[in-house]
């Protein structure tokens, strides 16, 4: 299905496989998916994407559950479909819960519902939301 | 710069001021922002989608601030100007801090990256993501 | 604001004024928008976009105004600003009236909020939609 | 392959079947597209956005038909698969023909066409489009 | 899985045909792919669209390859799945590399990043940047 | 216009004056653009997307100018204004001529095109164009 092969640990450079041992031990599973067997094509593109992503949705000023809202919410809105799949498997890992999942739905389906208003009727932007002019 | 004129509250219906004196006191402010005024040529619209959005967009099982980002995330993949502006002071407003600002920014940015990557490989979803088959 | 300087009619060559005339004659007016003056740096496109619209735009099995509908539709969804004030004036110039505009307005606003709502949940085809398998 | 289960009407709650019941009243059917079925995982949100569509995409100051051309549009440009799927269908079962479709492929194609232009150009809006200024 | 069927060249009429035949010879190879099989439903837009990819993507100012390294740019950005398969497939034909396929894949991330920051920071067009005003 | 305010070169933190001086170095220019002026804000996301684009669009397997034309087609689909203007200016810096342009400009319509085909119609990807099932 993809327009690449995927790189399985077996068949993996020793550049790559370090860098799956380290997926596996931050995540703490043996399971590496799909995303990073096809990035892996490209050592240096998968190392570089590993350590934006780890450093990224690490815990910081918004916890990593917070983050994977805003993940699921940017690839539904571009229509990613491995990445709201991907992503929604790892909110579910972070401990969201049916509740919270629900309410992601609502607001999501909102978010879309008053970007296709406001789109429609291309309201111009008020004054007191601009900084820096 | 709307497709519509704007209504102004001195201009509006008594049924249309009745949704700005509730938008008012729900929020605490005199201020009625573009959104409405243009939405308010409808009032029928215009009620329906600030019941969707006060109902909404309040603290539940995630908190108030929390649906802000996904909503600024959402609107920002959709590339709606309006909303993004709206919706940054809104999240401003309720508390966003500049380090949880730049940290939205990160997050936004990193899961437009990979979007990108992930629909030029096509990479198929793994078995193990996909519930109810 | 553009990319490209505009291509006024006084500074235009014979073969673009040919496409203006066109365009004023089939519209019965003698304005000549933004989008055509971009366009016509580049006289070859110029003509075979004007002549791809002639024909798609009007009347046929689906009546010209319904077309402007569905532009409006895609323009929004592409977040296309130019587009939309362009279609939203061309739909009001074909009679649009304010009721039909208010309703085109609630079935983008309802396509964009179910659209949402599908790609986070990521529902699956059923197999009474799918023709030709 | 959905992100969340899918509920059947013998497995709902007797809330949900009510409005699985309204939703086969209405459209003449004994179906429940998948789309319901995994939104009732959340009874409240399957029950506002049943009564949302079934006002807003009834007959009115536009058609039901012409609602769903509109509808099919903008899930097009937002890449909503199972949405073109569902409402292509639901456009066939209100009457749509053949050379109907084939002018909605048409004009949907040539929407694309000119916002992907206008979006490269960066034409900037005439000021006889605006209104409201 | 289409929402029209596709037209077999044994069941194609002889308007379909020449035009399969001049797609065949074009291309060197017997092969049709599904893309002109759907479309074939409308020959007229069969037709127009066939000739229009013929002049667009031949070597000109810009070469072949470099085309379709435009193409599925745009694709991936409009996540249209089938276009992205065709388009990586078609740069192959015409020669792209390893090496090549990375560093595209490489900028088309880079550039959904910064269009994601950009959209979220709502950063003003440099004067400098504007031509025409 | 933003949601953040710009940082100029005399306000700015030594450790944000040493980034602008390699893009002003790296340029050969003085000329500090707005989207290194909001991205200040943050000065470590400063320096690693300076360093990500440094790196990614320099010259390669893909020359520079090719990697522009990507960008902007990308920028484009994704209606990111400011990255449009910005890369189109950077593509005229590198030397793209006015045929180029058009040229691209062609690409970047007719893909739009008949990703809007496409999408309609549902094609299924033929089995030729998948790799690794």
């Amino acid at each position: 299905m993809a327009t690449l092969s995927m790189i399985e640990y077996e068949d993996a450079s020793d550049e790559v496989r370090l860098i799956y041992d380290d997926i596996r031990s931050t995540r703490n599973t043996d399971f590496i998916n799909n995303f990073w067997k096809t990035l892996a094509n490209n050592p240096v593109q998968l190392r570089r994407t590993w350590e934006s992503i780890k450093i990224t949705m690490a815990d910081g000023a918004l916890d990593a559950l917070t983050k994977e809202f805003v993940y699921i919410a940017v690839s539904v809105a571009n229509s990613c479909e491995y990445c709201i799949h991907s992503h929604t498997a790892a909110a579910r890992a972070k401990g969201m819960t049916a509740d919270q999942y629900a309410e992601l739905l609502s607001v999501i389906g909102l978010a879309h519902h008053t970007n296709g208003l406001v789109s429609t009727m291309q309201t111009p932007v008020d004054a007191i939301f601009r900084i820096g002019e």
